[in-house]
């Protein structure tokens, strides 16, 4: 299929709701480049974020589900830090043309890019094995973008809605069981918090999406702010789907298991009223688990104050060595 | 190898030369997404492409060429729309890890990124067959973006460079021969021309940059411009490797080969004057090939007056269909 063909249908079924606060485009799809406008009292913050077809995400996902994941886990990079969508760009590379599979992966990135406000401004198609990278474009009013750098002792800890769900249908699959709809619905078409990331400006001192899982990804504030954290294992906010089981296998997939999507952020102590009216305009959960200390790294407690030892902190890449997926 | 060191490792070796016009970039690599200043009288200019191994370079090239390439085919993007480079992202796909390649890889990026004053913002790397996706952010002042649709009849058509050299390698590479070292580096090692786009502004009425092939590239001139061209053969700018092919096998290659990176672009006549001085300035030769015209479509004209039919218009992707690379 023609890349250009591609691209033009995708800008075609992008549908902005009008009314939305579109940024200008000056030149868009066709021509080398997009040619943007950014308002001078904003900045512009900018992420990327691939899919490989067995790494990211099973051979047999929904495409649909892929095309939603696609740009989902991007726009929860732009949410991490307080931005607003704009823009976005994809590189596809696809096996063979099918274009009912087009179609409905298409389709599936539409539907979150016209709910999010966020509109294609260009893209380039190869052939090859399944692989999505999505460059999104975001922005923000001048310097009061969220970054992973603030959290100071004594902050409150806090993460938007529940963890676990989407680890746990990702070990029902490899178990060979079919997961829970709740499960398989966090595991395939995670909702970037983009309203919470909004709020949390000048409220939030650190902020951070969890992909890779929370203990890795507190890690990344934890190091760049300096300091480290306590986590009360009795306050992770738990999805039904979860409550059923052993703690030795619930803590893992909250703290590690990642694919989570949430926020992990942190507040000044009393800031609780603000974080129950954010929750409440947003209709999303924001549970405080714990607290930022002067030491270094991740203290984790059970329910009876125990120290509690995790076996591995984050998603596994490349083999056996750590890594991350944003 | 987690994606952060690799970016980092990037990031340490892409040094842009001091006194060179480095846009603001105000959070950089390890945290969510970059936060970058665009100047309020400018534009962004942003473009993605991707190489995929054995689709876009052959499986043995050197690490260092697919380094330089994988920048190189969006600086000329860059370049196409007169854009000054400033940041860039990549989304890296590795088989495996590969600390030596990897080296070479980023060795190559770096010297061009160095060279062409752009500073690496972001990053993401997954582990699947070898790929590099880039997104390259350039700036350009208010309304001085060159497009592809302002071709007018009687305009002058012009080219940069020569024409041929990399399709020519990629042929004898095909045909089981050494090409030629001119050849190989057109190939592997494409200058982007970034100055001469620059000159162009306020002087191109149409540009966009050769990647898919004479033919084919400035048939999206024509389209978006609502006219037609005639190119005298006999003017094509022609490389030494290749002047002593016979003209059915010369001209294809020069007219459908692709992987030039070429500026193809239009001025009103009367403009060589201007021309010369920026072939001057840039030390980048300037043809003019031909005309535009009313009409639809390319007329190719031999030096004996004669319609010249080309039976492919550009690169082929997907199996047997009509595509593009950028």
């Amino acid at each position: 299929m023609p890349e250009f063909d591609l691209i033009s249908r995708l800008r075609e079924i992008i549908c902005i709701p009008p009314g939305s606060p579109v940024a200008r485009c000056e030149v868009g799809i066709g021509d080398d480049a997009a040619v943007l406008g950014v308002p001078s009292d904003h900045e512009l913050v900018v992420c990327v974020d691939t899919l490989v077809e067995g790494v990211h995400f099973p051979a047999n996902t929904a495409a649909a589900a892929i095309g939603h994941k696609a740009l989902a886990v991007n726009l929860s990079d732009l949410a991490a830090m307080g931005a607003v969508p704009s823009w976005f760009l994809m590189a596809l590379t696809l096996p063979s043309e099918n274009r009912a599979w087009l179609d409905e992966f298409a389709g599936g990135m539409a539907e979150l890019a016209g709910r999010s406000g966020i509109t294609l401004a260009g893209g380039d198609t190869s052939s090859g094995p399944l692989s999505i990278s999505i460059t999104a474009l975001g922005l923000v009013e001048k310097g009061k973008a969220l970054t992973r750098s603030g959290a100071c002792p004594g902050d409150l800890l806090v993460v938007s809605g529940t963890l676990g769900s989407a680890a746990n249908a990702l070990r029902m699959l490899r178990e060979g069981n079919s997961p829970c709809a709740a499960d398989q619905r966090a595991l395939d078409l995670p909702v970037p918090r983009l309203d919470t990331g909004r709020a949390l400006q000048g409220l939030a001192t650190s902020c951070i999406d969890l992909s890779d899982g929370l203990v890795a990804d507190l890690g990344h504030i934890l190091e760049q702010s300096g300091a480290g954290a306590s986590i009360e294992l009795g306050h992770l906010p738990t999805p039904a789907s979860l409550e059923a089981l052993p703690e030795t296998t619930r803590w893992p997939l909250q703290l590690s298991g990642g694919d989570d999507y949430e926020l992990c952020f942190t507040v000044t102590p009393g800031s609780e009223k603000k974080l129950m009216d954010i929750s409440l305009a947003t209709g999303v959960e924001l549970t405080v688990i714990g607290t930022i200390n002067g030491r270094s790294g991740v203290e984790l407690i059970t329910p009876q104050g125990e120290n509690y030892r995790l076996e591995s902190t984050g998603y596994l890449h490349f083999g056996t060595q750590q890594g991350e997926k944003q």
